[in-house]
């Protein structure tokens, strides 16, 4: 199994409006509710794409209820979340009708425990001996030290499980040091680690600090890899518009599944791509269009649209 | 005691962001949430100044238990609201601290069942016997008859309890022509309900339309009263900025206090106008600042800042 960790887990609610203006009272005409954090939302992609996931990271409260019980209906996840004393944080995405932009809500999450870290810490090595990959996905919650990643990424090598590594800031540049197997910055996370804005060079100075592999996800400019192997390019298949958080764990759940397979790197930068591509066109981070992801996956390999190419 | 119904309760969350920019990705620094809904707001007011409140309508979920837990641990508040299958609706109101301003986002509400409603009918009745005064507030949820409002006007005058309606949209149209004691539309309401936008031609006209008084809000221009004893229009103290929907809420509060205690019309709108500058302070509604409150209550009547004339 594939195994995802979110330590700040979610109750991601989805609300549309007819038109967001700041300073005015809106009446929500539609709310969505799902499990959420990028992990969660990897999670769900892949199980989608007929994977078994399981599913850590930490749960609690009212709002974490909620999260269990629709995981535990999601076939294909496993929920080993920790509980913990706090309550899981929600997030809202506002989808404006009228354009079809998301604006994002993030609650802060609920402080860690000593002893809850510690728990977590125990189930995460037991989870790591069945897995064949592990990805480590978002941001810390208060109370979780800020090297976190670095001792999971060490705790992965240690069991022989290949890590990929998908947060931001301070936990991204520790996490990078530890040495992960790949790691998935967006533009703006790999010019916070590196001080460099030019894509190719971050990407290059990113690995000299310790990834293995650096996978950029550069928006509608697609994904730069630079890997052991070689560096590639992918072209996203066709511009799409909406909600650019579910595009970069659709891309992670794409290069998961295509380590798992051992994928050449081309297959798994077109699978990661499409995916992307296909999730952009759904409002809710953790899903994607299969019809349109199938036909750019073969668009991708038959015509030479949205390629992959060696640079 | 005062009853305040709520056939629409709420959640109220209020996410504090450094500045709200639409189709961008927010971290909220703080999250605070209590119950809500226009009548629960007017019952937090009554209950802060030291009047015996009771609330009903309906709650149901994980939202309705975190809005009874908060109701029960309000000193002067009764909680009396009928449980129901579906789940109790949020409301989420983001204050941009750079401006101060609020951007409300409100849920629809759950439908209520027939026989949810008939229990709530049984439980009204019960309650209107030990009641001073009832304020019937906000919107309906579905499911509720349009015309519930009426019935429960009627029902109370049967019972000889005075009743305050505090609404908008068909539910105040036909609630008027039911001849409530006191309606309290505000500028907007009331050019809906009459096709009015000269206030005091609509205020006069809302009267026709079968309520006994109406007392207009409108906002930085103060309340507007026409009455059997009388018309008077309430300047607010001095022009304050902040949360519209609390004011309002406030002024409920005011009006009713001033009825169960009989004072005359001038009081009971200097009290009125006071608490609604006071809670306009207070980025939530159903809170207001005291000290505030207690200064203009006292400037209104000494220098004649903030006065109630005859018109």
């Amino acid at each position: 199994m594939i195994l995802t960790v979110t330590l700040n887990t979610a109750l991601d609610i989805t609300y549309r409006v007819r038109s967001l203006r700041p300073h005015t009272t809106h009446r929500v005409s539609e709310v969505t509710e799902r499990p959420g954090g990028k992990g969660v939302n990897v999670a769900r992609v892949l199980a989608a794409l007929g994977y078994e996931v399981t599913v850590t990271g930490f749960v609690g409260g009212s709002t974490g209820r909620i999260v269990q019980d629709a995981l535990t209906a999601t076939p294909g996840v496993v929920d080993a979340l920790v509980p913990i004393g706090g309550v899981t944080r929600r997030t809202i995405a506002v989808v404006d009708e009228r354009t079809g932009d998301t604006t994002q809500l993030n609650e802060p999450g609920p402080a860690i425990a000593p002893a809850e870290w510690s728990a977590f810490l125990e189930a995460y090595e037991d989870l790591l001996a069945p897995a064949s990959a592990v990805a480590l996905c978002g941001s810390l919650p208060p109370g979780v030290p800020v090297g976190a990643y670095a001792g999971l990424i060490r705790t992965a090598r240690a069991a022989g499980v290949p890590v990929l590594l998908d947060t931001s800031g301070e936990p991204l540049r520790r996490g990078v040091a530890a040495r992960p197997d790949v790691i998935k910055p967006n533009a703006d996370e790999l010019a916070e680690l590196t001080g460099s804005h030019e894509p190719l060079r971050a990407t290059q100075d990113a690995r000299r600090r310790g990834a293995r592999t650096v996978v950029a996800s550069l928006g509608a400019e697609g994904l730069l890899a630079v890997t052991p192997e070689g560096r590639w390019h992918a072209t996203p298949p066709n511009r799409t518009h909406g909600n650019p958080t579910g595009a970069g764990d659709s891309a992670v759940a794409g290069l998961l599944s295509g380590l798992v397979e051992r994928l050449p790197w081309p297959d798994r930068l077109a699978r990661a791509a499409a995916l992307s591509a296909a999730s952009v066109l759904t409002p809710v981070a953790g899903e994607f269009d299969d019809a349109v992801y199938r036909e750019l996956l073969m668009r991708s390999s038959d015509t030479r649209e949205g390629t992959v190419a060696q640079i």
